[in-house]
């Protein structure tokens, strides 16, 4: 590790921090220094990168001496307790959970989407909820176009965006079931194997969940669209990685369907997956460990002269955190936005 | 079996038609005497009904001699070729298959919406689609109290919707799966075990597939509301049994959440489930072997001062089918509606 600059990853070991490792080497990230760091808990043990063992340390107050960049992703919590620190030590936080998402100092960016958002940060750029990026990379081509109206979307979210141990409890929740077993739940609230639940994140006054709501007020952010209407039905399914999202979309005037499909075969960040004939469309097992939001079945809504529908399926632990974290870096770095001389501590 | 009216079971073999000996024992259906009819390749079989081993005929021109009512759901090929044949000879026939359903001359009874329209039958009645049986009883007493004017849908529905060999692949699939191994599906066209995808069915040219233009069309016929405007979007998942939806619906006058509530609490046919303390809404293993629709989530829409969003569970093999059957044979006796002496063949 020569040139480039000294980055950390707090929540090394967690899924997302496994998958940004992943991709500071296959994407060749300019890197300095790598320091891993997490809780107390998991500091000593060792994560192999690009054939160096790297031993993960505690995060403590020194911890962000000397480096430029800190990639968080170990929960909000962890983010508001050393995210204020990581800057004052003169660091930039690209951070994944959503302790300053809503923060109006703090930008939300999806480098497809709001570039511009980064050069403004005052220390921390925020990462936003991973069913919002993947909506948002699928419907921004279409909004620049023709502005959205309004949203109503049903999402399909796999075990994995509960954490690596739900993961792990549906397949041996899945197991136990086809033993004959009734198991009981452990880390999901509900039995997940074979069955379904609404998205278990707390309820508002109005009946939306957590999730439903940062789909809600994250896209209005990212899009800078304060008067976007939204709803959304946020759905936990047994399917192991990677997320579903039904959209229906709504535009002041008819949206032709060709050029709809035009724009999303040419957008970045997503990949038009359209067999009419083979009734081939996104599945969540082939957008798994994709870089691209897979985005197909483009309709005419017949039940509106104004509306789209469509359907996409997008890797959550890649593009849905780690990919758009990285991205965010290398945007800061390719427009020299890494600078923080204007930093405040911003919580 | 003494008293009560001749029926015979087409297609008693498949699951629906079991679940149609399990539902006229269980719910005490007047028989007179009970025949039961499939293909060839499945006669000879035997199958025990209260008690009783009940062999399996091969269905032939004279099968439906001395018949009063014909519970069909053997597929639409074999609805087509029997069901006239069964009318012919002075039976009843309610049709499971999509066969008639569209018919202008044959009704398309849900008995909680329509009972009235069994009335005019000439012969046959159809059942209604699954996914449309189970959005029509949650939704029509809202559209009873303010009609609806818009309906979107996402649909969750389980394996055995495609069929008990379906069920059975999931399983399979599952197990291979979690034993490291990359099955073959053979009965459904993508792997379904830890995955999803757009329902299969053949797509129109607007994209819709089959599924969908059945809620659309026979929401439409069913409700007698042929200008409602519904757009659906249906997935298969890896769920053995009960469907799922989550329904967005927009009315010309805003619809008090509270009132909806109300309204569900006593409708017939649907159960509300909500526990909004504790995050507890229906759930497809919840739903599985009821006779009632599950609704909850019912919230007011935020994208929409007009809209409510609902979601719902139902068994299909049950409700969604051989259930709503039974009660439109129910309906058929209790209203002295089984004659046909109007009967024709309407096909």
């Amino acid at each position: 590790m020569s040139g480039g600059i000294n980055v950390a990853i707090l929540g090394a070991t967690g899924a997302v921090g496994q998958e940004l490792l992943q991709l500071l080497a296959t994407r060749q990230f300019p890197l300095k220094n790598l320091k891993l760091l997490a809780s107390p808990r998991s500091a000593g043990t060792t994560i192999n990168y690009s054939g160096e063992e790297l031993e993960v340390e505690a995060v403590a107050e020194d911890s962000f001496q000397d480096v430029d960049l800190v990639l968080a992703s170990a929960g909000s919590s962890t983010s508001k307790t050393w995210a204020a620190k990581a800057v004052a030590a003169g660091a930039v936080v690209i951070d994944n959970s959503s302790a300053f998402r809503m923060n109006p100092e703090v930008p939300l960016v999806v480098p497809e989407i709001n570039p511009e958002a980064a050069a403004k940060h005052q220390g921390i750029i925020a990462n936003p909820n991973c069913t919002t990026i993947l909506m948002g990379v699928a419907i921004y081509p279409l909004h620049q176009v023709q502005p959205i109206k309004r949203v109503v979307v049903s999402t399909y979210q796999s075990a994995s965006g509960a954490g690596a141990r739900a993961m792990e409890e549906v397949k041996t929740q899945s197991q136990a079931i086809l033993a004959g077993e009734t198991p009981q739940p452990e880390i999901l609230p509900y039995p997940l194997a074979f069955n379904l639940f609404p998205h278990n994140s707390p309820l508002n006054e109005q009946g939306y969940c957590e999730e439903e709501m940062k789909m809600i007020n994250e896209t209005r952010k990212i899009f800078n669209a304060p008067q976007l209407s939204l709803s959304a039905t946020c759905v936990r399914v047994p399917v192991l990685r990677a997320h579903s999202e039904a959209i229906n979309l709504e535009f002041e005037q008819p949206f032709a369907v060709q050029q709809a499909r035009d724009i999303i075969a040419q957008a970045k960040g997503v990949k038009l997956v359209e067999d009419w004939q083979a009734n081939y469309f996104p599945m969540p097992i082939d957008a798994t460990g994709k870089d691209e939001v897979l985005v197909g079945r483009i309709r005419q809504d017949l039940s509106h002269p104004c509306g789209l529908e469509l359907w996409l399926c997008g890797d959550q632990i890649r593009k849905g955190a780690a990919l758009n974290a990285i991205q965010i870096a290398e945007l800061l770095l390719q427009e020299n936005w890494l600078k923080t001389t204007n930093s405040k501590v911003v919580v």
